[in-house]
């Protein structure tokens, strides 16, 4: 990593130009770390974070959640989960989720971490003024505590990154579905959680994998990942419930996983699936507005379940890693951010993205 | 029991006034019974019948889809599902779901045959022509076949049709609502399903049961059984949420259940249960129209999953007489339906029930 | 099918030698069908048979409990549980328990049919006496309501039978295991149950599927089936468990499947088995001897889950068809009864099963 | 509290006799606390500690792991896990377990901090070198992040240390055998587990808890605990679970619940459970020998589960405050511990535990 000043891309403040700022390199207190990026995310969540939909965001912001790094510094033996030592030069990933405080009612009585309001996000609710804690960076802080990750040799870095915060999500909302083998799913929206969710079904051995989204190559991507049928938005909705009712005997999926954000998918998605089904719910990360349901034929008489996914824990996050590794050859997750753009075109990097251009863009910093 | 005709009081026809009618006793094929109606009971089910508000219904009609009876006579030897020899002077209730077919997708596949488009429901789907299978009639036809259960000798008759079919369904919503002891409960609706919904929660050993509804006297029942809390619907719907959330230290109740009928108490249960908790929608047994939520904060933030729960299976009646057998002495569930009415004036039950003038009422042919 | 006598193999009694018998065509009843065989599956379950070690099994009998045919005849319209007609000329396969009684404690309140005692079953609880109730015979009488499920064109009737009700059995297990994406996997015993749940570990996406048992060549074919690494049971046993262990950052996996019929392998898989996994016992299908476990140690302490797993329903009969179909161009299964023997040497056939020559072997009549 | 040095008994080394020994104060850091002495709890662990029973005991040791004490003095503001300030004078309780480490493979992947290796536990894995870590004493000092619960004012501190850590490890029981409404459970052993378990089962409903263990005046208590059968060990092992399946029609209980520490209890209880029921073990928390169990005829044939519990965490303590409040009134915990010892016979109260003279015993300070 080279000496001076680190230079950063931040986001001075919503619907704000992004534009490259320097930091001096913090001082390692015990158990920290620095990180030099060689990849960090472009996803979704950013185009959100630029036109400041999200709450609680202290600007000007670092963004970069995901991100993957190799140790240049670390200040006293540092072990990940397992237990095994980290040394420098060690390409790692971390949760991004920082902070859960392990003494609120969220950590220790319901034991749903993701609700813990004391979380602090690499990228999202650290500022800029709290130092480097985002990806689109030369350099990463990683704090006492950060769950560090190490790669194995295997795992191509751009498979993780390619894959991301979807990759991570994804695993939850299919852990949330319990799919169970030779069961039939369908995956409404397929961004880069969609896409991750239809891989994972398909992983998981379900017998039917129907992607439902648009447009046309993202669809076209879907098959690649796993999907056995699609079904664009120029079929309307009724007549696309009725071919997934007709793809399985009449019934319905088993499972549906709503990762669009469109508050009719979650509606849509009711009458996709089968009695007794489940619905997961995880494309709402953001407030869409509300949509109406038929609590008699929707719910009460289908005996279905609905089951909302907030974020994702460490757990998630570790499982991801190993699901990458082992299955990276065989799902095309790199594909899904294969354009890089230098930390100057951070800005261009979020633009692409929120043109649906691509799937995902990467920062590579040098 | 006495010879000659058997006197019914049949539904002639949606909003026909009801009458009573003679029929011949059937001749009964091996395996089937025939039974001495002791108590049959009236529900709200039946006020919709009465208004034809169900679809399948094959009028004229004998309604009375719980009813207990003694066993008049029985040809060749039969057993309840224990193998316990039954015999002529047994008192007996019996499963009201005479016939899922154990043949198609719902009862063999996805194992859940309240969803079997073949089943036959006692005063329901049977229809006065295919005989006497309702019991607002002196005598009741057994099928061969029909899951009869003898009422142990502690167990009062009219304790059980208190509790009645309501108390079948809300142990199905217990169970779906998976309530954990020591837990809080909200139980939205204060009528039939509720009550016994409100009892099963403090008998699953619930710290909070709250119950929400009116009017005031049913809220004061409600309390006797069970409930540590009530909220009267004259308190707007959100402070009725911020009461139930200050109540649990501002979290919202581990489980809701929407036993209402009301579209809109599936969004208030929402706003009322924890992150992470469970909502299950039992009270849309028909179609009361559509509701608006949101499935950003009520949902997928929110973590939550909404479980609808449709009929209920024989397990849950068996366990039922077994619940009202063991707890039938703490549970007031016996004046719950405590107006009793020969079958002459079963029109009158109708409308003491439609009129909210009683929770429930009771046929007593002789 | 050619008209004349029916010849079908018989064991006449323990020990005896299977010798051909000749029998005439069941008259059908309405609903019932006659197969013309096209194969039927010989596994471990024959040779117990032969040497008399079930109970309740009358004598002689027709062995041959999971089968594929061609409906040769059938009386009167008769459909698949999904409502599909079926006709003369289908291929099709059946669930091999054929009755259970819809009555029982076990059906009825508890919902485990595998554990109905009313249950009767083609080729093991049928005799010869009861008529042409085993697939070793050139055809084979569907009584009314036997489920029969037809091949898809796409799935190669032999790639069924390779599976077979090892197969079955194995879906089963791996239910009960909750196998989730990316999680380890041991199995012991490298039998048809174990190679079947072999594959279904790793088609459900467990990250190691580690296969435990002998001899070296159905190591082998674990491999094949999805096996990510192999111990044989030269290694003794503690060692295999280290190896388990150093493989799984020295937790243990997260499953355990015993599918050996040793009773050794119980407290082995407890061994091997992270704190908090499953361990399900599924190959204990006959008594061989008791085992001794350490309640302190491997199970108190470990918060570990043991699971018996006793037979299949028709549930799984029907997702198996849907899995060979899915994934049999993937999973070798045709090959596990690769050795096919005519009717008359069906003795030969036991015997190469006996003396494990084979996994397999396939009775194929004509 | 009164000034000057603090008494605390302590176990010098096992087997020898436990004596009162001074000890400073403690200098409180931020976030800490002192708290006098209410009551602490003398029960069967104790017991192993004094006869050296349990490894990783540093030696001399003040023991006394569940208690309850005032706030004598605070250190910056504290709060609760309900983020309720907590005030000088205030009644509290505190998890033992004081510190597991949110950073391993069990804390973070498999979240079960039970088996988390970092875990110290107040009056077990604390020794009195580390200051005045156990209840035994005049006052305990809280370390920062130890988890109080303020004790409401409607509960009784004695009703609580009546339950004690027995309350909370049944509590953790309960909820990994997932009783239902009105099934029946039979629990082993009529410690002070047992007898929680035996009022926990109760309160969620059961319809019948049998206690079997002995002596009789346990088994007395069991009942007003709430048994509704009990069968003494003077009864062969064969007729006491003769006697559990006559009670439940042949069948055997829904759930087994070990809490004997007997190795016999864990197969014993393999023939007291029906065919798909549960068995936790938890009596077995230091190692008391192998049993014999039977794959095929008590696990693989009975399709039943099996599952370990091993230790609490925070919300079983955290809920086992609120069970304790609303039940104290109904449940004789409060009789458990009813034998109060002064500091200076702690020697003589874990004498009377050791000889079953007592459930418990209260160490009672001032």
């Amino acid at each position: 990593m080279s000496q001076g000043p680190v230079r950063a891309a931040i986001i001075p403040a919503p619907n704000q130009p992004i534009e490259l700022q320097e930091f001096d390199t913090p001082a390692l207190e015990p158990g920290a770390a620095l990180l030099q990026t060689l990849f960090s995310e472009v996803c979704g969540t950013d185009v959100h974070l630029h036109h400041g939909r999200l709450t609680g965001v202290p600007y000007p912001l670092i963004p970069g959640h995901v991100s993957v790094g190799a140790i240049a510094a670390a200040r006293g033996p540092i072990t990940d989960v397992l237990g095994r030592p980290l040394h420098e030069g060690d390409v790692v990933t971390f949760l991004d989720v920082h902070e859960t405080c392990n003494q609120c009612y969220h950590c220790r009585v319901t034991k749903q971490t993701t609700r813990c309001p004391a979380r602090k996000v690499y990228g999202i609710t650290y500022g800029a003024e709290d130092g480097l804690l985002g990806g689109w960076s030369d350099a990463i802080w990683m704090k006492p505590g950060v769950k560090m990750i190490p790669l194995p040799s295997e795992l191509d870095p751009e498979t993780f990154i390619g894959g991301g915060c979807g990759l991570v999500t994804a695993l939850h909302a299919i852990d949330r579905g319990e799919v169970r083998l030779g069961q039939s799913v369908a995956v409404l929206g397929v961004g880069p959680v969609g896409q991750s969710a239809i891989a994972f079904a398909a992983l998981s051995g379900a017998s039917e994998v129907i992607a439902v989204g648009d447009p046309a190559d993202r669809l076209a991507f879907a098959r690649r990942m796993g999907a056995t049928m699609t079904l664009g938005l120029d079929i309307p909705a009724s007549d696309r419930a009725a071919n997934v009712r007709n793809r399985t005997h009449g019934f319905g999926v088993d499972l549906v996983i709503e990762a669009s954000g469109s508050p009719d998918a979650v509606s849509q998605g009711l009458d996709m699936v089968r009695d007794g089904g489940r619905v997961v719910v995880v494309g709402h990360y953001t407030d869409n507005g509300p949509v109406s349901v038929h609590p008699h034929w929707q719910i009460n008489r289908k005996h279905v379940e609905i089951r909302g996914c907030w974020g994702s824990d460490y757990s998630h996050f570790h499982r991801a890693v190993e699901l990458a590794t082992r299955f990276g050859g065989r799902v095309p997750w790199r594909e899904m951010a294969s354009t890089r753009f230098p930390l100057e075109d951070a800005g261009k990097a979020v633009e692409a993205v929120e043109q649906q251009r691509v799937l995902k863009a990467t920062i590579v910093p040098s």
